[in-house]
């Protein structure tokens, strides 16, 4: 038997194997990875491949003739299972034919996943029966995926079910069989429609809902959509929802169908701009808070709402289209991850996920920020996690110039020692119309390190600026003078909205500060801060300590990760993996109700100093500050 | 420790136990047999007695005040695992506290069967939450149920979930959970709704579709209703239907929601006759022919009418009520009982199920005669069956005269030997409008019998009776004078209509004679036969055998089973056992195709004559004829 060498291109990497071997065999001897659903049989016609010098190897099979098109076999695309080495060659590996790897972007981390989906998409040509052999069609097509895929005690579902005689009548039985979790199958479609698989990752959010659509078969996110959650009508916040909703059983359905019909929009949006039919839309992962999550379902969500907060349920739930009127293919897959309690929902799972800290040894703290800021401390060894009613400041409510991190919203600021002059940037560029909760941070850290408030938030009336001044009996800061705004009058941060930013920064870092405790760590223990919420894409990592919103650890440790949920959502759309972590999460993760730790009260109002009254817990701020009379 | 005595009413028996010992632990020591749900933990209520000599036991305890109602205590209602022996006593086991076996009547047999249906509806009190067991909802009433009921891996469903929180709330927590197979809670309600549990069983016939309404919690049938299959007007037979249905997805569409129609119409005035809501009605069982069950799930029929005859699917379905818009409990399940083959379909399962001939020792034949005759010959070691094409003869059709066995049909005739007088009993009483299939065979055996047809089948012109004679150039026998009937003229049978009578019975013969060549076995082996199909009440056996419709067999041991399809549906509404047993038969029945049989156009043939052209097969009638030229 004599020596083959084959160049794998495009690493150019060199492989020896020996004659008559499939090329396959050769890969996998060799550690080179290929995708192949079928383990070798010529069926799946995943493991294509360019055979530059198509003189060295077999003639293409029949087996080839069949799977490949005619195009394709002029390009001397080969099915590496079918071509035997006859010697040397060159053959060049296409992206997706590749071993499918993909690396999630969060903002800041990136995480790599195995792609693994629920949903896979197999090509079958079940035989016909006969009268001695008068299986049923299912029972051909089921036992051709056992065989072919080892796929063994699959089931078929009804949607599935009533598609197949006419998928096999219309391609002379070679069929495109779509499975769920190596378990139904859910749609049967006539030809090969392999790679016509999609799912939708969404975020509900209880001002915004996300959507990602993204390709299974390839994992790339091929568009995405978001639109205002239109219940918003029916309140701004959680609370006033679930009040809402509790009205009565027509209230909660009209809520339901709001969300619902986002959620619908959102999809159709997402279909249309990347030209993707709906019926290849097979399964939506959906993460949100528990009141999102409750009202989606049509859960009546009351008990969220009351001491002891607990949901009607929390583990992961997989639902069909039609239970809940979801656009997409009919036996399609509707899977919610799990919540962990009354006030920490689906997203939060979903973001520590995309952080990774649960499978992380360093010491992490995870702060998703938003009307109720979550906070989750730990690593590997195990997770504490905490809802913090931080309210909605940062997220531009209730601040009198407050607006979301969007288009017109300044987003970053900066001021001079000297002259207070303030220079800041717009979302989208252009003049402002109001400041998003990232220029709130860095306002507030700016006007407090040049002295313009003391640590406990009162603006200097003293200070020798002229940006200071007395409006309706109290003072306020001109961030932008008029002429310099989108709008008819002066930016200002007033002395409420500071009261209002400690308030919210008090209540995160009082989170913080209690999961420490309870995890018996001080602030140096914490090896990486990961900061998520509705800041458009930045934050000020310096700024955020200076105000005290998050513990005071070296500013290279903290991460910013912008929508962490969508990035969860989405990496379970990818992986089955990911939601057995999910679900595994939703066990675990130890929830520590604040209201009931003694040291609540003492904690929310130490907080509510800039950074802390305590301001040892912040010895680098105190260092940046100086020795002054704010930190003295 | 000292003996007491205990008299159990109404039997009367006298069971011995020990003083201290519950009257539920001492019923299950002396193999009396009580109801209990919950393993004496006092919670399911189900083992109430009447205690006659209340002054010999202990008071009535606390479980005991939250489970009966006041009426109940002071009837000296008391259950059977809370009361503890003193002294000797009385006890009534009510009718609903003794173990249920229903004995399931179909005309003619009766079978026994044990009470266990996939509904079980049981009594719950789960606890409430505390912020130190914040325990979902969900999870509390599933750890309930498995503590209590030994239900371990028990899920909730969708529609269950939404429920459950007001539930819990109109009831503080004491609320009744539909469990469905062991497996799934499916609905959950306030308070004890234990005894509201029904289910409809249906048969779909290609004329008719019958519904039962059942207790599932006494096994009683509360109603019954049936209307005509409303796909009539796309054709009468299962062929012509599959024809409709394959011409356009519209047109199968059309079929299929007219038959669902027909289903929810049924459902909705059985549970309308026994004041049942809705709501209650969690499962139906269905059986059907092949092509009723393809077109009812929307699955396109025409597979079951092309060679080699093979359907989609032929296992068992679970649906829920949104798969197919199914008018009952919205978590509840729809079971379609399996098929066999592309003409034997789950309605011969079902009959089979009924006459429990799988289970039996007896080689017993079993034929359900319908425009599609099935014929099922075997024993518990194994059974055939094969479909013929009888036509809808025996259902009226295509006879002059002929009508179903409603109202106004002749449904049993008989003949005076010397001037051919002919006595007949109509259903319903008064004047016929037509003749139905039980009559036609009587009709035809008479005639026989009496030489008016020889063993071609051809009328006998040559015979001295006024009632034969020529119209429209053929012979013809008037069965009743036009002064005797509710119509402008007399009711006849034709030539033609012997002719089509002597091709069904024919077709059905050779169906046995082929199955019992197969099996190797001569008409003297068979112990059993029995007979369903839509003749009513009444079929006279000798007569099936003078004109050949069925084996010489004995006649005590012919049993007209009526529509025991409907039976079997019954049955598997009732008991998880008998489903699995139909699925078992699914399996292991084997399917002759008569078609391909060597033999079978010489045995159609030879069954044309009266009763086969080998009279030798028929020795009993050989000697009730007597050896004249018709036997000759």
């Amino acid at each position: 038997m004599s020596d083959v060498f084959v160049t794998v291109e495009p690493e150019g990497r060199k492989i020896r194997s020996i004659a008559g071997v499939t090329l396959l065999d050769a890969f996998a001897a060799s550690g080179v990875s290929v995708r192949s659903e079928c383990g070798g049989r010529g069926v799946c016609g995943k493991c294509k491949v360019f055979v530059t010098e198509k003189t060295r190897v077999n003639e293409v099979t029949d087996q080839e003739k069949r799977v490949l098109t005619g195009e394709e076999i002029k390009l001397n695309l080969r099915l590496a299972c079918q071509v035997r080495l006859e010697g040397d060659l060159t053959v060049m590996i296409p992206v997706e034919s590749r071993v499918r790897q993909r690396r999630i972007q969060v903002a800041g981390v990136e995480v790599a996943l195995e792609l693994s989906p629920a949903i896979r998409k197999l090509r079958a040509q079940p035989s016909s029966p006969t009268l001695l052999d008068p299986q049923t069609y299912s029972e051909r097509l089921l036992r051709f995926l056992d065989e072919t895929y080892d796929l063994g005690g699959l089931t078929i579902n009804y949607e599935a079910l009533k598609k197949l005689p006419g998928a096999l009548n219309a391609s002379r039985r070679d069929v495109t069989a779509t499975v769920w979790n190596s378990r139904e199958v859910i749609d049967v479609e006539a030809g090969d429609t392999t790679q016509h698989a999609y799912g939708l990752a969404v975020d509900i959010g209880t001002s915004k809902i996300v959507g990602q659509l993204i390709s299974l078969d390839d994992g790339q996110v091929v568009a995405t959509s978001s639109l205002e959650n239109p219940q918003i009508i029916h309140g701004e916040d959680v609370i006033s929802r679930i009040t809402f909703a509790s009205a009565s059983e027509a209230a909660l359905d009209q809520l339901q169908s709001i969300v619902l019909d986002g959620i619908n929009a959102v999809a159709s949006r997402v279909c249309t701009q990347a030209g993707v039919d709906a019926t290849h839309l097979y399964e939506m992962t959906i993460v949100g808070n528990s009141a999102m999550h409750h009202i989606l379902l049509g859960i009546p969500p009351l008990s969220l709402a009351l001491a002891p907060y607990v949901p009607t349920v929390k583990s992961s739930l997989n639902l069909g289209p039609k239970d809940v009127a979801f656009h997409m293919n009919e036996g399609g897959n509707v899977h919610l991850l799990p919540l962990v309690a009354g006030f920490v929902g689906a997203d939060n799972i979903a973001g520590i996920l995309s952080t990774g800290i649960h499978k992380s040894k360093e010491l992490s703290l995870f702060i998703d920020i938003g009307t109720n800021t979550e906070v989750n401390l730990g690593n590997s060894e195990g997770l504490l996690c905490c809802s913090c009613a931080s309210g909605p400041a940062f997220e531009g409510a209730h601040i009198r110039d407050g607006m979301k991190a969007v288009q017109g919203a300044i987003e970053r600021v900066s001021m001079d020692a000297n002259d207070h002059a303030v220079h800041f940037e717009v979302i989208g560029g252009g003049k402002p119309v109001g400041i998003c909760g990232s220029a709130m941070i860095d306002i507030l850290a700016e006007m407090f390190r040049h002295n313009l408030v003391n640590r406990t938030g009162r603006i200097n009336g003293e200070a020798r600026s002229k940006r200071i001044r007395r409006a309706n009996a109290s003072l306020e800061f001109v961030v932008a003078w008029r002429e310099e705004t989108d709008k008819d009058e002066d930016i200002v941060i007033t002395q409420g909205d500071i009261r209002e930013l400690q308030l919210a920064k008090a209540a995160i870092y009082a989170g913080c500060a209690i999961l420490m405790k309870h995890h018996a760590v001080s602030p140096e223990a914490i090896e990486k801060i990961y900061l998520a919420g509705a800041f458009g894409n930045y934050i000020d990592s310096v700024n955020a300590k200076i105000i005290g919103i998050i513990p005071d650890v070296p500013t290279e440790n903290v991460v910013f990760v912008g929508n962490s949920a969508l990035s969860g959502a989405r990496m379970a759309l990818l992986s089955t993996d990911v939601r057995r972590e999910a679900t595994d999460l939703s066990r675990q993760l130890t929830y520590v109700e604040l209201g009931a730790a003694s040291n609540f009260n003492e904690e929310l109002i130490s907080a509510t100093y800039l950074p802390h009254k305590d301001i040892t817990r912040f010895p680098s701020i105190h260092k940046i500050l100086g020795n002054d009379s704010r930190t003295g």
